[in-house]
This record gives C-alpha cells, sequence and structure tokens, in this order.
C-alpha cells in the first residue's frame, strides 16, 4: 500500500475542540472562525452539534451558527446528532451531514452515554435511517479505538466490530478515534488492519488526539496503511478531559505542514489556516497549540 | 528494511537543552540531573562541553560536573570538544567519549562557527585523531540536514558529503540534526537513503527537533530505515533558537513512550525519566516540554 496522493482533512476544531474548551464562544465568535477555516479551504468542517444544551451548553445555537456562516458550495459542514430529536432539529436547521458516536468500549459507553456499545447503535439505527431518508450523509465515530479511559486496552477486533456495524447501519464514513491518545504506530497500523479485513480502507478516517505527543507519528503509520480522511483540529482547539492541562485534538496546522512536506494534496492554505487559529485562541485567551503556529507565528 | 528491535537513546539535555535555556543552571543542579538520569537507564548522557566560557556560559564547569557525578559503568557521558584546546581540557577531565560538530549547510556553519564545512572539518582532523590515540571515541554530528535557518532546503547529497567525511576522519557515529525541525517523513528517509548509500545505518543517529512538531514522525520515518539511535532531550530542554518560545529538541520522554509502544526495547524507565525531567524544570522554573511528562503528572 502507497502513501495516499491526497488527504481529505475534517476540521473538527468548531465542534469537537470548542466543546471541550472552558471559555465560552460566542454565535458571531464561532461563525467567525467557521468561515475563516472555509476560507482556508477546509472541505469539511464540523460545525456543531444537536444536543441538549443542559448537557454540552457549549453546543447551545449549532442552528444560529449554521444560518450564519457563509456556506461554500462543495464544502461540508457536518453537525454530530446523538439522537432523533437532534436529528430532527439538524434536518430543520438545513444540515447536509450528520454524525453519530460509538464507541469501542463498553465502559467509556456506559460512563459516556449510560448505555452499552449496542444500546447505543440500536439507538443510532432510526437517526442513521431517517437522514438516509431525507438525502443526509451520515458519519459515525468510534471512539476509544487505541485505549479507554477506564479499562486500558482495547482489541483492534472490538474497533472492527463496531466499525462493521456502524457501516452496515448505512454511515458512509467510519471515524476511528484515539480519544485518550495512548495510540502508538505499530498498534494504530494493527487496529486499522483489523478494520480493512471488513470496510474498504477508503471509508476510515484518523482521528488521532496529541495527548501523549504520538499523533502525527501515528497518522503517518495509518498513511502508510492507505488512509486518506484526517480529522484534526485547528489550533489543537479542546483540552483532554482525561489529563488536566493535556493537549487533546491534533492540530490541523501541524497535520497540513507534515501532509504538505510529504508532497500530500490537501487543498488547505496554510497560511490562512494559522490565521484561523490565531483569530479563536486571541478570542479563548488561550496558547496555540500548534507547533508550527507557534514557530510561524 | 525491518524496525530495529531496540534503540540506543542519546540523551542530550544536559548539554544540547541546557546550553539552549535562558536561566544558569548551577553545578550541583546539573549533577542532580545527569545522576537521574543514570538512575533512569539511559545508556548514554551528553554532560557537557569544553568550549570557551565566554561563548557559552551555560556549559562553564563542565570538568566540575564530569567529576561530581556518578558515573555508572557501562553508561558513556560524552562531552563536546569543538577544538584541540577543548579536548585536552575534556581528557584531562577523564572524558571517555566526545564529539565535533559540523554542519550541511554553507551559510550556517559561516554564520554559526565563522569558517566554511571544509575549513570545520580540518579544524577536527587534529582533534578526532588526538582523541583517537587516547582511546578516546568521537561523535561526528552534522546540524542542518533537512533544513537551515539561513538557505532554506539542503540536499541529502550535501548531507552524506559531510557524514562521509565526519566517518573517513575516525567518527563511529554519525548524529544526523534537523536543528530547525522543518524536515518531514519523506524528506527524512530520502536524507537516510543518501547518507545510508555510503556509510551502514548501524553507524547512524537521528537528532529530530519539534519545533514544526514533526520530530516524532520523522523519527517513525527512519526507524522503518533502519536507524536504532535517537537523540532526545528530558522534557524537551533546551528551546529553539531560531524561533522564540517555539520547541527545540524532541522530550525524551516521548520518543521512549512511542518505542515501548511498538515493543522496541531501550532499557530506559519511564516513570524515573519523568521524574528526572520534573526535577529540572522546577529548577529551571519552566513548563515541561514532553507531552507524555504532562499527561502523566
Amino acid at each position: 500500500m502507497t502513501i495516499p496522493p491526497a488527504v481529505k482533512i475534517v476540521e473538527v476544531g468548531p465542534r469537537d475542540g470548542l466543546q471541550n474548551e472552558a471559555s465560552p464562544v460566542s454565535v458571531q465568535t464561532k461563525i467567525g472562525l467557521i468561515d475563516r477555516l472555509t476560507a482556508a479551504g477546509l472541505p469539511v468542517i464540523e460545525s456543531g452539534s444537536f444536543v441538549s444544551p443542559k448537557w454540552v451548553p457549549q453546543m447551545a445555537a449549532s442552528a444560529e451558527v449554521l444560518a450564519g456562516i457563509g456556506q461554500k458550495p462543495g464544502v461540508v459542514y457536518p453537525v454530530l446528532t446523538p439522537n432523533m430529536q437532534g436529528l430532527e432539529a439538524a434536518l430543520a436547521a438545513g444540515a447536509l451531514e450528520v454524525a453519530v458516536f460509538g464507541a469501542a468500549s463498553e465502559s467509556f459507553s456506559q460512563k459516556n452515554i449510560n448505555c452499552s456499545i449496542d444500546e447505543s447503535l440500536d439507538r443510532f439505527a432510526p437517526v442513521i435511517t431517517r437522514a438516509r431518508d431525507q438525502g443526509v450523509k451520515v458519519r459515525g465515530y468510534v471512539s476509544c479505538v487505541l485505549g479507554c479511559p477506564y479499562e486500558g486496552d482495547i482489541t483492534p477486533a472490538a474497533v472492527a466490530g463496531v466499525a462493521r456495524k456502524l457501516a452496515a447501519m448505512g454511515c458512509y464514513e467510519i471515524s476511528l478515534g484515539d480519544t485518550v491518545g495512548v495510540g502508538t504506530p505499530l498498534k494504530a497500523q494493527a487496529m486499522i488492519d483489523a478494520v480493512t479485513a471488513h470496510l474498504p480502507v477508503t471509508m476510515l478516517a484518523a482521528h488521532f488526539h496529541d495527548t501523549y505527543g504520538q499523533a502525527l507519528a501515528n497518522i503517518l503509520a495509518v498513511l502508510e496503511r492507505g488512509v486518506a480522511v484526517v480529522d484534526s483540529s485547528v489550533a489543537g482547539l479542546g483540552g483532554c478531559p482525561y489529563a488536566k492541562g493535556a493537549a487533546g485534538n491534533v492540530a490541523s496546522e501541524d497535520v497540513v505542514y507534515m501532509l504538505h512536506g510529504m508532497g500530500i494534496h490537501t487543498g488547505v492554505d496554510l497560511g490562512k489556516l494559522i490565521e484561523a487559529g490565531t483569530f479563536i485562541c486571541d478570542r479563548l485567551g488561550r496558547p496555540n497549540g500548534s507547533k508550527v503556529a507557534r514557530a510561524l507565528n
């Protein structure tokens, strides 16, 4: 398997990132961030979550955000829809792509959404069916693919099992998340190998956290397996809820720098991406989590 | 080429790291750091530099440091010796391994040590000969192997040329330094390929900086080429002199975490290594540059 000539970057900063930032962010700031990410050439920008504001107050007003951003033709602005109520709200807000969120760890599923993995999949089934009936594409996330904060190691077979089920239920892309960032390159490759025994690699995305500094090495390892979709967060937005002060999502700038250095096409303008990161870090009053941004700013 | 089953970590924090830290460090603190690194199982600990304190005040008293540390049998404590005067002082201090420092970039050589690459090699020749006559091993550094802060790109052929000359002059190991941290994985592999066209890979060490967050990915890339010696700096000691506030040396903890996660033997106790990093960061009053240390502390 050769390294893919082009990679699709799925920018998750405005959702996965901001959801885990302590400082609240106004609708206008979210719109400013997403518009800057659009200008930077990102092909996919996760823009909100239709979930009860009681549980995730940072994601309130996702409908206002979707209505306020300048949606560029060809760019996708997916939102998270954990249940039917969220899906209906997302459809009403005009979302054209949604995402559901499963786990490869039973303990994580229980602690995070208070049900077993299979129960969570049962809940997603009608959400996925309804979305597809409306012509809306559905992305499936699998968390804890290289380890769980509660039970430690997760087998590649467990990941493959959940990924297969989400694909069979109608998800067009499966994002494999190293939620705690504990993975290392050979484990990442073994996990991908287990999943590609059942699904084509073109359906898979790498969603790796940089909590232990391993994200870029792990991304390189799975590029070598043919994975051509990478999730990342501008300025490394979103810390790690399992280790105070530690890093969470890998920074988009650092991913893009590596890919471009390897001659891999992304369509992203690195300079404009860094500007978007500087914009949101200034608003949040937080240091920039991208080493590329820190080196060039 | 398969990934090596064991990797030798060359800990450069007490020299390359502290040399680039703004805060002065006492002899006692340096000894405390080196003794903790010895206890952590590092096989090689670069411990000082015999250079004029007029130019590098941080490295004054390297003889006192060498005399004060508890040298463990089998562990090597090399020191930098840029000229004959430095070598004689190092020999007098009982150094059993020394290092010389060349560049793959003409501009860098001129700006850093005020002479051409070939002139610098001519100066090293008698130093290397005299060291070897005394039974002292000599390591050769090559800087700017993946880019230069003054002239940008550096060709793999230029790196191979300097590496060959240092080897021919009697260096037993050649440490290939991405001094500005601008490299990416395929460029790192191409550079190694150019050098291994002339020298066995067992003579080569990777010395990669993390200024652009690429160090671990680049290390993974050269492990895939068979490189089995990696230079790193505990807690990421030593910033980047070419980008204020940016990272310099890759953190030893993050390298060891990746290698152990890949099943590669290092002989290093990660917990004790983190303790050594915490010790020196507390003394320097600086944040810990290792993501592994931040996640686990």
